[in-house]
């Protein structure tokens, strides 16, 4: 389908409740582990959805408008929540991305955005000219895409002990993907 | 990590909430399209879920549990919930997932099972023998898998609304892995 800004909103308002009901209160065996060296627990995973609400998402749209030429995104670092060395548990973490996540779309909102709005263009470090409704479906993309990684981090924690039942579990066999 | 009941029955139990405050509400035009020719809606994923519910976990948990000798499963057709011809809304669906997910766990709590049980054995049509404890992995391990299906179904309606943000989203890869 086409973008389209309520319906991108009524999945990004979704996904913190649907995390924090998969997630809160899930016993640590399940969420302190990752799929191995290099990968992602659970609880990176939503630190990494927190740092992308504060540098990334509304940050860009943001930029796009406030400019009448395109110009060049501040650069984001994927990594950059590990920046953030303050020790929070799951349930804390799911917390502030509810929170966080509820700020971004209020400001969304506020815009008051109109259809000629969503041509209007940034500067990509890597693709250049992006569009403002590419980036609010990315937005909308990126919570699927880490939904996608933690049901397989989820997974991988009983890689072994679902024997060979493991041919038909397609999460099983998924490298993430990752260019 | 290894097979443990009461953290497989702590993710059995919160896969219908998260499955209901993800998609409960949202619109059709993110739950109603599937992924192209021969692939599932959100909805018709939601509808398997519910038949092997009827037919497979704890049937097959029950058919190892009754014999001393392990027994072949009766045969499961993953596309069996097609058989069901009412039509169902996709929250009338959620809700009734809910409630024989909360049944199936029910019982299985009632079989009040000892250590020694997770190792008895059916007997698979296609790998051989398999154990209770194997079995009760994969109903986990099958959740993620649909979850891990449906924010790939979700993503894929915004496909090419993405632009080139599309390279950096491993959602928008991944083929299912089907065997």
């Amino acid at each position: 389908m086409e973008f389209d800004l309520s319906q991108s909103i009524a999945l990004l308002v979704r996904t913190p409740a649907a995390l924090n009901t998969l997630l809160s209160g899930l016993p640590d065996a399940w969420t302190t582990h990752n799929e191995g060296e290099g990968t992602w627990t659970v609880t990176e995973v939503i630190a990494h959805l927190i740092e992308c609400e504060h540098t990334n998402w509304m940050p860009r749209a943001k930029s796009i408008l406030q400019s009448t030429e395109p110009q060049p995104f501040a650069s984001f670092d994927r990594e950059g929540y590990k920046q953030d060395n303050q020790v929070r548990s799951l349930p804390q973490r799911l917390d502030e991305f509810a929170r966080i996540r509820a700020t971004s779309l209020d400001e969304l909102r506020a815009l008051n955005l109109q259809p000629t709005d969503f041509n209007r263009r940034g500067v990509h470090s890597v693709f250049g000219p992006v569009t403002l409704s590419q980036l609010l479906s990315t937005w909308t993309v990126h919570d699927m895409t880490h939904l996608h990684q933690i049901s397989r981090i989820l997974a991988h924690q009983y890689r072994e002990a679902v024997g060979p039942w493991s041919q038909y579990l397609g999460v099983l066999h998924c490298n993430g993907h990752s260019a």
